[in-house]
Formats: C-alpha cells, sequence, structure tokens
C-alpha cells in the first residue's frame, strides 16, 4: 500500500479535479504483477493501469488502491467492474471515496461481485494526500492554500508599501513550483493595482492556474499585466453585486471573467469569500492559492477558509509601526493555547526559513 | 589558539565587564604545560592561570592568548609583567585590546623585554567572542539585545494585547538563560504595566541583571511586580526631565535608581534612548537585553541602537490588523536589497523557531 501511495503522489497536480491514486497488484506469492498511478485527467485510472500490466495474471490475484474504485460512468468506464472481470479474488483499500456518485458504491458492487474486500489499511496517510479533493467533494469548498513572505519582524511590505524582494530567490522558486500545481492564484485587489503581478508559474508546471482578483468594483486595469497577458492563463475577478457595469463590460470585451456576489452583512460592498470560494468549488478548482494582501488573507483567515500556510522568512527587518502585516481583518482575541498550525514542516531556503503547515480552527 | 578560544568561552556571563579570555603554554615539544581562563570578575586573568599552572616550565616555552595581554594594575596585577618574568619566549595573541588603558601597550611591553609577539592568529573568532566588550570599550554603548517571541503571522500579542504565552516553554526556558548572562533586562512603561513582570533570570544565571523600565514620566507602580521584588535584583526607571518629582521621589523611596534624561528632539518627552545606553556602558555594563514591546524596540531600532535579536517564532496565526508586531517606531522605506540579518543561526525548539543574529545597519 505505501507503494501505492507513492506512486499516487506522482498525479499530483496533473489528475485534478479528479483525486490522486495509485493501485499495485501483487499475485498468490505477493509477487508484484501490476501497479499504475491515476497519472492525468481523463485518462485511465490507478486500478486500470495496473490491471493492463497484470493482464491474465490478475486472476486470483490482490489488488491494493489508495482511494475505493469508482463505479460509475465517467470519462472512463467504472473501475470497480474491471476489477471483477478480471477476476481479482480480495481488493485492499485505503479509504473510501466520499464523493456522492462514489460513497462506498464501488466497495459494495466489489462485494457484490464475491470479492474479499479489506478497508482503512494505511488510511491516514491516504487521506493526507486526497485532502483538498474530500474537502471540494464533501463541502463544495476548494483547498485554500495561503502564501506570504515576511521579515524577521512580521512584515509583507515596509511603511511605504515597498516589498520586492523580501525572500530570496529559491524561496520565490518554490513559490512558482507551487503555482503550477493550484487551480487559481488569487490576490486582492490592492496587490494587483501596487504589484501589477502576472501570477503565472515561471517555469509552467503541471496546471495553468487561474488568475482571480477579488475587486469588489471590477476596477482592474484592462492595461494590468493580468489583463494583458490574458492569452497566457485566464483572468477572474470577484466582485460586489454593485459593481459598475462600465468596468464589467470593459473586463468582459478583453476576455476576463467576472464573476458578481452579493453579501449578507449589510453595508458591505465586498463580496461574500464563502460564497466566491463555493463558486470556484463549482468549477471544479480543488487547489486556490491565495498570495496576498493582507486584508484579503486576514479577511479569509476570519472566515475560517484557509486550510493550509506557506510561508518564507527572510532574514530581514525593517521596523515601522505602519508597516504591512501579513493577516489583517479582524483576528482573534486571544493566543491559541495550543498550537493552531499543526503538521507543520519547517526547511532553509538557504538564508529563507520555509514553513508550510495546515490551519486547525478551534470550535 | 583555538583550545584557548574555547576555554575563553567558558568564563562568558561571568568575567564582564571584563572580556572573556583563555591562554594556553606550550613548551619547545609543543607539550600543553599550562592553561587557563578568566573565570570572575575581579579574579586571575587567563594568563595568571596558566603560568601557574606551568610553573617554572614556562621558561622559554610559548603562550597562546586569545586578547592582548592587559598591562595596568587594575584588580589584579599587569599579565604583561607576569609573562616577562616567567621566562616565556614568544607570546602568539589573536587580537589587540581596545581598551584605552591597554591597546597596543602590552604588546610594546612583551617585545620590549625581548619577547617575539606573533599577532592575529583566529583573530575573526577572538573578535566575535569579545565584541560586545569592544563595543563598550569603543563606543561606549553596551551590546544590545533584542528579543520577541511572535506568531507565523508576525504578531506580538493579539488585538486585544494578549500575548500569553506565545512561545513554547523550551523557548521561555531558553530567555531565562539568555536572561541570566545580561548586566540588565529592558522593557518599555506599556510592557512593565500590562504584563507586570519580573524580569528576572529563573533559574538564576550567571549575573543578576538589573532591571530597567523606559518610563518617560516615571509613572511604574510601587506596588508591580518590579518594585515589589526589589530585594532580588535592582529595579531601574529610566525617564524624562519633565517626569513628575513626585513619581521620582516615590520610586527612590522604594528602592529604584531613576535616570533622568533630556531629549534633543523639541517637544518629545521620551529620554534619549542614546543617552541612556551611554549611561549604562558608564556603570560598565555590557549586555543588555530589550523585550519589548515594539514600540520600545522600534525606537531602538530606528536609533540603530540593536546589536543582535533573538526570535522566537511559534506555530501559531492569530490574524488582525490591530494585533501588535515586534517592531513598531518609523522603520526603514525600502525592504534591504541584502539581508541586514547576518551571522544568524535557526535552531528548532520543538514547535518553536529560534533565530538569532545581529543586525547589519547600512551606511
Amino acid at each position: 500500500m505505501q507503494h501505492a501511495l507513492d506512486l499516487a503522489c506522482l498525479g499530483t497536480g496533473s489528475v485534478e479535479p479528479n483525486p490522486a491514486v495509485g493501485s499495485v497488484i501483487v499475485d498468490e506469492n505477493l509477487q508484484l504483477i501490476g501497479e499504475g498511478y491515476h497519472q492525468q485527467y481523463g485518462g485511465p485510472h490507478a486500478e486500470i493501469h495496473a490491471l493492463s500490466m497484470a493482464g491474465t495474471r490478475a486472476k486470483g490475484a490482490t489488488i491494493y488502491v489508495t482511494l475505493e474504485p469508482c463505479c460509475h460512468q465517467g470519462k472512463t468506464g467504472p473501475c470497480s467492474q474491471a476489477i471483477i472481470q478480471a477476476g481479482v479474488k480480495k481488493a485492499v483499500i485505503a479509504m473510501r471515496d466520499p464523493a456522492p456518485h462514489v460513497d462506498g458504491g464501488g466497495i459494495a458492487e466489489l462485494q457484490q461481485a464475491g470479492i474479499e474486500v479489506e478497508l482503512g489499511l494505511l488510511e491516514s496517510a491516504a487521506q493526507k494526500l486526497v485532502r483538498p479533493f474530500v474537502k471540494r467533494v464533501s463541502t463544495g469548498l476548494p483547498w485554500v492554500h495561503a502564501k506570504w513572505a515576511m521579515t524577521l519582524d512580521g512584515k509583507i511590505a515596509t511603511r511605504t508599501g515597498h516589498s520586492q524582494w523580501i525572500s530570496n530567490e529559491h524561496s520565490r522558486e518554490l513559490v512558482h513550483q507551487l503555482r503550477g500545481r493550484m487551480d487559481a492564484i488569487m490576490v486582492g485587489q490592492q496587490t494587483a493595482v501596487k504589484d501589477d503581478p502576472l501570477l503565472t508559474a515561471r517555469p509552467a508546471g503541471r496546471r495553468t492556474p487561474a488568475r482571480i482578483v477579488v475587486d469588489s468594483q471590477a476596477a482592474l486595469s484592462c492595461q494590468s499585466k493580468l489583463v494583458q497577458s490574458i492569452e497566457d492563463a485566464p483572468v477572474i475577478v470577484i466582485a460586489h453585486e454593485s459593481a459598475p457595469s462600465d468596468n464589467i463590460k470593459q473586463l468582459e470585451q478583453a476576455g476576463v471573467e467576472v464573476l458578481l456576489f452579493s453579501n449578507s452583512t449589510p453595508q458591505t460592498a465586498q463580496p461574500d469569500l464563502k460564497q466566491c470560494l463555493l463558486e470556484l468549488g463549482r468549477k471544479e478548482m480543488t487547489n486556490i492559492l491565495i498570495e496576498g494582501g493582507g486584508s484579503l488573507l486576514g479577511s479569509c483567515f476570519d472566515a475560517r477558509l484557509i486550510d493550509e500556510v506557506h510561508v518564507f522568512i527572510a532574514p530581514k527587518i525593517v521596523g515601522g509601526k505602519a508597516a504591512i502585516t501579513p493577516l489583517a481583518g479582524q483576528g482573534l482575541d486571544t493566543i491559541p493555547q495550543f498550537q493552531n498550525i499543526t503538521e507543520y514542516q519547517i526547511r532553509t531556503l538557504e538564508s529563507d526559513i520555509y514553513v508550510q503547515g495546515q490551519i486547525e480552527y478551534q470550535a
């Protein structure tokens, strides 16, 4: 199963909105006779690769698969039927697929065909691998990554707004790698105006992320690098329903997709962020990277929408009461008594420190 | 010489306001016949320990010493004369002593007595070891350490001012070890009021640091833990000359030393921080640890008074535009293009990250 998990990892970034899945088939003497992973969205699933490698030897064999086999006709045929037809004797499955069109149905089909099913081997590692997928299919929300680069005194820009560059080139390279496995990169309106960024992955990664600006009045300039480079990757503007129609029309004419949202909080001309993310989830976006600024990140943190953080800390100090910090918004009233960043990893990238972890919100 | 430097380290924290010094004596066959280090302020210097161990074998031998031997009568006799009288043939000295009462005088005496002198072996390591001493004797200012504990989003307190505890117990233990080798711990008035801290080293270290509050109006309460624990360690209040005399009188009656300073900037009722530190230098304080808050640290950074930082980063996120950041003050206008924290080290203390380094101010 560990080998199947390692194989599954290879598909990450290419298979979304599908989950990354790996599979291994062994014969009665525990000899490996087939292996495979889901390599590309729209392509064959892991089980099909493994079964095809095993061929007729799959009869009487045991299949290991990191996620419950699908039982529906999608882009490809149902894997449950392929396993049954190959004459497999036993299926060891790390975790159930929570997607509504599977949700135990694959396991049931195997069992009805007389195949012995064992569920739960290395389940937590398997869960971790497909966490963004599971979040989307169970809540409708994408998995939200937040990234910031700050100084050793916690600033993302000086009091004048200067921010280039806090992190070193190794950190910035890693950010581009991150971008290359995302469905979208999101920034706030101020960041879009101040930095006039491209937000593309350079060099290109496995995915070409859409570029999203949360811009309540749809004021993004058609002369911005984002709009000017629309041939390279889609641009989406998320605006409040009160945005001037002229702005919207201009952006749409330039090829930008404008999504309008209301806000249930009175007198708030900001789009409701959870509704925005649900809409992106409906567009089958699984991973979204928010790169700032502090206002957008703070609002997302307050709304408990951030799942994972990527923090780059540079050995620089800038000071300044008016300097800008990574998370604005409302914030917590008290320091959490237990760390609310979990499963985190610390790496040094030459002079920078890179901390990656998940946010745990308290009940 | 490396062995002499290792020996010297053992005295750090006990010998100040003297420098830490180590010494090794080898005979003609390079056999070690004496070694020693300056162990305690007022006690024998490193060379005297080493000469006493070598005894009559010092005749014709070579002495290694990490700092130029003194040539003055202080708490103890001049080491230069002791070396001469022992009949040492050659002296290898890592660095010249910049203190005005030495400053090449020790080397000159040795040479006049016919001893061969070699200067500069492992000089940079020797310089590093006595940097706080060198700063004090050459500029009159103590070596200023700044310490803060912040969240992964760069906050030292939430928007409500809550700050206990950001760092874990391992980090706090290390802070107490730091305190135990300082001459004074300094905080701002707001920190003294809000946290009502003790600022003692627990358990006690090699030194008992004075506790200093920068408190322009000398408003520190006589009921504060600081004043109430005055038997444990001295308390110094640094106030502006405009502080009410009643406040000053009450504090002095409680045993607090009140130091008054003016400020050359008009309409500023804050004591001039450089003048304060010069006064502490005159009191032979070599190492001062500033523990916050953000205003005091920011002002010290703006005045280029901080030499070394100790930053504890906890895997917690609190958010909040109104949350408090480690360095307030004016701050820099632009991000330095090269790291301004140098010679830094990164350690993990269980869940926390500890970064220690020196600040380099740009010309």
